[in-house]
């Protein structure tokens, strides 16, 4: 069974965002000065063969954990639908 | 009223995402060869501070189209959620 995942990978809330501080300035400097707390991270999407939900689950887990995601610095949250 | 938005801002499928690639490599070797097509972009967390849903629509919007995306190789979207 194929299942898509899509992976946030965000930096600490603890961790200064200097690249979403720029985007900000940026922003601003556009004037769309309403928007605040700007924060950068990447986001992944991949397509998984599991036999089941469960399964696709863990692999996505140990994915994130093992390589995709600084754990000192980053925090992930990732979806997963069936094909 | 303030609102949160998640914008995902991904290549176009069109184009050629080494940097994907070479991640799907890096997840092989790692013996996670059940995970193909894998395709990488930015993800970025915002507030915004609007009289509505639509305004905070329309100024997330402006936001992407002249600066957070280059529209001749990607493409985003996003979801807004009330504070």
């Amino acid at each position: 069974m194929k299942f898509f995942a899509e992976i946030d990978i965000m930096p600490q809330k603890e961790i200064l965002d200097p690249q979403g501080k720029a985007v900000k300035l940026g922003l601003h400097n556009l004037n769309m000065d309403t928007i605040d707390n700007v924060r950068i991270g990447k986001h992944i999407r991949l397509e998984v063969d599991a036999a089941s939900e469960e399964d696709a689950r863990t692999t996505i887990d140990a994915a994130c954990r093992q390589l995709l995601a600084n754990l000192i610095m980053e925090e992930y949250s990732f979806t997963l639908k069936a094909a």
